[in-house]
Parts: C-alpha cells; sequence; structure tokens
C-alpha cells in the first residue's frame, strides 16, 4: 500500500486530500502543529497522526523517520501576516518565511533523500496566487510564497531527471470551506476539485508532466 | 452525444486526442488541410473528415456550420519555417502566423459563438515552449505561438464568467511519433499522456480551472 | 552622424522620441502610412519624411533602402479592434496581427541586415501591457502585442551576440497627449520619459543591455 | 545633499554605485557586516562606514538611526550555499533566506518609514538570474532571490502611489572584478554599467516608473 504524508492539515483543502488519496489506495500519514481537532478526519480515512511544527528541521526529521517510505509529499504550510510595509513585525515576517517557505524545504529534503534512492515519487507543493504576483500590503506572504515557487523551480529541475515529480499548484482563489457565506460561493474554489487535479498530477506519467498547475474559479478575475 | 471537433490532424497527438474522446464517448469531427491521409483513424473513431485551411475565414466558418454544436474544440495547427531573421521570407512569416495565430482565432471565435447561448464548453489550444519563451533563429514561431497564447489569455479572461473553459497548453518537447528515432524517446513526450492531460483539462469542474498546462518529459531540460 | 528611424509616427511618443534623437545627434527619418501631418516635426527635427505601409514588405524594403545605414531603429505602429471575441470582424484581426507585429518584423529583419555586417545597432519595440497579459475583449491587440514580444525575445537572443541590442519596451498605461483629459494627468505617462528611458537603453554598453524595459506612472495598478 | 544607503558592500558593484553616487552629488553612508576592508572606498567617497548585519532586525534599526534621512536605499547582500537538495544543511538554507530575503524586508521597511513623510525616495534592490528562474542544485538561492522579487513586487505595488519608487535589478551574468579571469570578460557584466543603470532608475520621473530591470551581457545566453 503506497504512502503518503499531508503536511498542514486543518481546512477544507487537506480533508479533500486525505479522502481522495484513501479512495485511492494510499496508507495516510497527516502531520500538523496542533492534532487535536484531526481525531474524526484520521478516523475516517485511517490516518496516522503527527504533532510537528514543519518549520523545525528536528521536528521535520523525526517526523519522516516516523512516517517512513513515501511515495507522495504534500505541503500546504503558510502564514500570513498583512499590513503596511512600514509597520510589519519583523518576528511575524520571519515566521511568514518559515512556515511558507523553509518547512517546505525541510519536507522536500527529507522526501528527496527517501525517493531519490527507489527514482520515483511525487511532491506537491500548494502555491498561491501571492507566489506569482506580489500584492500591496502583504509583502511577507509575497515573500513566502514566491520563495516556495522558487523552491519548487529548483528542485522540479534536480529531481525530475532521477525520477522524482515535483509540481507547484498555484491556488488562485479562496477555497469553499464551512466558515464561508454561501454568498459568495461561485467565487470559491471546491476543494474537493482542488484534490482531483491533485490526484491527477500524481497520475501523470513521467513523459508529460506539469512542474506547475493553476487553479481559479470560473469567475474569479485575473 | 457530445461533439468534440479537432483541428489540425495528421500527428501523434491528434489520433490519440480523438482515440481518447471517442473512449470517452465523443462524436468527433476532424479537420485538416490535407485529410487524404486520415481515412484509418476516422475508420476507427467514427469521426467525420472536413478538409479546411485553418486560416481562411470562410472556410473556418463553413466548417463549424457543417459540425454543428460542439461541446469541445480543439486547435492544433503550426506553421514555422527557422532561419536568420535577415534571411527569412516575409511570406513564409505571414503563413507563420495565419496558420499559428489567426487559425486559432477564428476557431476560438466561431466557438464562441456557438457555445455562448448555451453557457458551456471547452476550447484547448495547443501551444509550445516557443509560445513563452522566443527561441534565435526561430522569429516566425516565436511570434505565432506567443499570440496563440496572448489569445488564450484574453479569451479566457473574457469566457471563463460566461462559463466556458479557455486553456492553453504548452507542449515542451517533441511528440513521440513513428518518425522519430527511438533512441531519444526518453525525451519525447508520449502523445496517450498528452491526450489524457487534455482529457483531464476537459474534465475540470468550472470552481477549479486551469487556463494553462504546461508538460514536459521528465528528463526535458527547462 | 549616426542615423535614426523612427516607425509610426503620429502620437506624442514618436514627436518626444524625435526631438530627443535629434538633441543628441542623430539623423532621422520618420515614417508613417500618412505623413500628412508630420510637416512641422519633421521642420523642427529636420527629419526626412517617409510614406510607408508598415506591414507591406515591398514598401518597407524601399523605405529601408531610401533611408540608408542605421544605428538606431524603433518600431512603434500598432493597430487595435476591440470587442467580444464571438463579433470580431476577422479582417480587422487580421490587420491588427499585420501591424502590430509583421510590419515589426519587416523592420527587424531589414534593419538587421543592414547592422549585421557593422556588428552594432539598437533596435527598439514598442509594447504594450496587453503584450505581457491578454485582457478580456481585445484578443486582437493581446495576439498582435504577444507576437511582437515574441519576435523581440527570439531577436535578442540571435542577435544580441552579434552586437545588436533588441530591446522591447513595455508601456503600461496611457500616453498624455494633447487629446487626453487633464484631471487624469497622474494616471498617464509623460511621453518625454518615455523617450528618455529609449535613449538610455540606446547608451546601454553591451555589457550590460536590457532586452526588456516596462514602464508605467506612479499611480498606475499593476 | 541627499542621502544614498548601500547595504552590502565589499564586491565591484557596490564600489561602482558608492562613486556613481557620490560623483552625482550624494552624501554616502556603506553598510557591510564585516567593514575592515572598506577604509579606502570611504576615503575615496567621502562615505561613513557602517558595521551592521543585514538580517538583524536591531542592527538594521541602529544603522538607519545611526543614518539619518535617506532619498536611495540599494541593498545588495546575498549568501549561497549549493549542492543537491537532499544534502543541504538546513541552517545554511535559513541563513541564504535571511541574509538574502528577511533582511531586505528590514531594509525596505525602515526606508520605507523614513521616505513616506516625505513622499519620495527610491528603493533599489538587487536580484539575480536566479530570482526569476529556480536553477537545479541552487534550492536555497532560488527561494532568496525568489523571495527579493516578491517583497520588490509587494512593496513596489505599496509605495509607489506614495512616491516612493521600488525597483528591483536582475543581474543576469557574473560581475567583473579583479578576481575573475580575463578571459571570460566578454561574459561578465562591467559594474560601471551597471551603476550606470541603477542610476537611471533613480533619476526616472515618476511618470514613467520601471518596477523591474534585467541586466546582462550581450553574449550571455537567456
Amino acid at each position: 500500500m503506497p504512502r503518503a504524508l499531508i503536511i498542514g492539515v486543518g481546512d477544507g483543502l487537506s480533508a479533500s486530500l486525505a479522502r481522495k488519496l484513501r479512495q485511492e489506495g494510499y496508507d495516510l500519514a497527516l502531520a500538523a502543529r496542533d492534532t487535536g481537532k484531526l481525531g474524526a478526519l484520521a478516523a475516517e480515512t485511517g490516518a496516522s497522526l503527527h504533532a510537528a511544527d514543519a518549520a523545525d528541521p528536528a521536528a521535520v526529521a523525526a517526523l519522516f523517520a516516523a512516517v517512513g517510505k513515501l511515495e507522495v509529499l504534500v505541503y500546504n504550510p503558510s502564514y500570513r501576516v498583512r499590513g503596511p510595509i512600514a509597520e510589519l513585525d519583523p518576528e511575524e515576517v520571519r515566521r511568514t518565511l518559515e512556515v511558507t517557505a523553509f518547512g517546505g524545504f525541510l519536507a522536500v529534503r527529507e522526501a528527496a533523500r527517501q525517493m531519490l534512492p527507489r527514482g520515483r515519487g511525487t511532491i506537491l507543493l500548494t502555491g498561491a496566487s501571492a507566489g506569482v504576483k506580489g500584492f500591496p500590503e502583504s509583502a511577507p506572504f509575497a515573500m513566502g510564497k514566491f520563495a516556495l515557487r522558487g523552491l519548487a523551480q529548483s528542485a522540479a529541475r534536480e529531481l525530475h531527471p532521477k525520477g522524482i515529480h515535483v509540481a507547484h499548484i498555484v491556488i488562485d482563489g479562496g477555497i469553499r470551506s464551512a466558515r464561508r457565506p454561501e454568498t459568495a460561493e461561485a467565487a470559491l474554489l471546491d476543494p474537493d476539485a482542488i484534490a482531483e487535479a491533485y490526484w491527477q498530477l500524481i497520475r501523470q506519467p513521467r513523459s508529460a508532466w506539469s512542474a506547475e498547475l493553476e487553479l481559479r474559479p470560473w469567475v474569479e478575475p485575473f
């Protein structure tokens, strides 16, 4: 049974990804800083739960050691602080870079170590429109998501010829969830639709790999 | 039975697309400048054949009138001439623009006319790496494929909110075919894999549409 | 006295360019489809006037033969038609591609022929934001300006190592002119400021060339 | 006398920038982690010297307090570590992000605080080709320079309408210096030519600002 690790669980997207991968026959491991609210999802999908700070090198190393050999890694975590650049707290900006990008590096490094000897595997990094366009009063998130995209490009160029598929997904819009009002529903991405797109990236044969995929709702301006 | 029209048939990609769409239950129409060699594919897929110059407005209008209501349009044609820019024949450059880009516009226009009243449909435009990076001694192809990408972006921004999905596919590499030597096979895209990726674009629900998709072989430098 | 040819004269930008190049000691040639309104500018700058359709290969060849050896070429012409893609007139779209992009190719080809034997020269192609982003209901202009950018990239990659500087300028906003209302002045580009930026591209030493330059007013959203 | 601060001094580029700005009448402040080798440049340009770790928030705040009101800020620092992603030391990657990107944020924040009340100023961020394309076996530098570009885009969109010009310069190639062999000289950027391009960005009137500028040698493939 192939194994998949999803780092950064807690919103609608990761739950949809967990259900989709389970349905496709994957043994699942879910990692989050706080696993307290994940009991129901773990029970539903048979996933193991792992509490870990994605930006802590030792915690990430321990996480991968605990989970074991992977076929699929999904990295979701992000952190953001908004505001005029002159008023931002540097420690919040540092945290944004660490969770959004540095943690992505740690996960890719560990996944590469496990996947390289077998010459196969899929690494999916969840980006945002902020990773391709820097919006005003959102410098930290722009820095973090741009850095994640730089990581994805470099890793894809290095790991594709070694048989490991790396893809960066640009989620260009909000994701539908229980917390959002129904009125704007058309402007939100359905997390099940996103999960299906991730699954199709995992299924791509290596003769035709995508290194980046943008997804946005039909009514979203871009 | 939903209907699909593939314009620009003759190589491995369009044959794979025809087979895939047929398998998924589409009624097929195939258009090419010269349909002489398409008898076997038409017989295999039950497709109707249409001879038409994709860059001729009257011929394209007649083609769409003959085919009737569409769910899916795929535009593949391209033409290219290479060489130092000082030595190129202007008429060859004009032909490159007309087949690669102007014909794409004609097809998108006709498809939009048919699809807009129903508020649904998928338009797929086959691009190339030359559409995102202008290579030396290949100015005409760069012009044509850049123009096709500009068309795709404009059409996506106009037609997505009207329910019509427009996507531009960047084929970044050569396509495997009977004409290519086996020795370089790893560096070529499998046309069946490309056709599968096109099919997944057609299947995307409108809450998570991709406007562009890059595909390249795992060993292709990029 | 070095010679410069400006193709596409008639608005504020080309007048500012003509004055700037004259002031920097260039012998000027101005080409436009209709030179009827250019008498005053020609008198002021000592320029020769040339009536030519920029999209006509024979007219462009004759223009370059008449003007003789060049140090600098500027290509400005564009044509546009707007509207829903389903309602556009194909002949207007063809004209957009021909004036905006094919004419650029013709000019670059002739300039390359003259400049290559001397191993120096500057070719500046005037683009627009439409060349980097396809806007809705403006497919033809997107196609034309994308194609011009593809031409610029291909020509830069081919001609830079031969000593000829090719640059594409993205004018991202409206240009101030007598025809525009003063109220929106802050949101418009000053044509003298653009001309100065073109001049700085011409002055760049070949050890640090720019192949693309974006210019926009400080208040312009982007 | 307007004041300029250059952070990250030590190579040919910053020396050329210092001389250029001095020649244009600026009062100069030079900051580096180690100012031990900067005595001659300070003496030549009349600059004040400031030892500061660009990635340390307290040190950067103290630096800006010591320097006082600025018209121009240039941020140059970068750090890099190369290697297969599976073998990189996480602490080296963290340092790369902190020096290359987080320090840029700290400097932009302090400069914005000083410049916003006056509604003018120029902030120039020195990028690299690694900031627009992630190269293999160079993930950390890609992350850092991508993040710097995200910072530049976000800051430009926020600060341009407030009168502060932010530009990101993509240095696409090596810079000529005493340490490099003469044989490859044609493939290197002349630091004086880069400094001139920075100066032209500073001079741009706000009606035609560039938010990004690429510079590369004529013989550099791109």
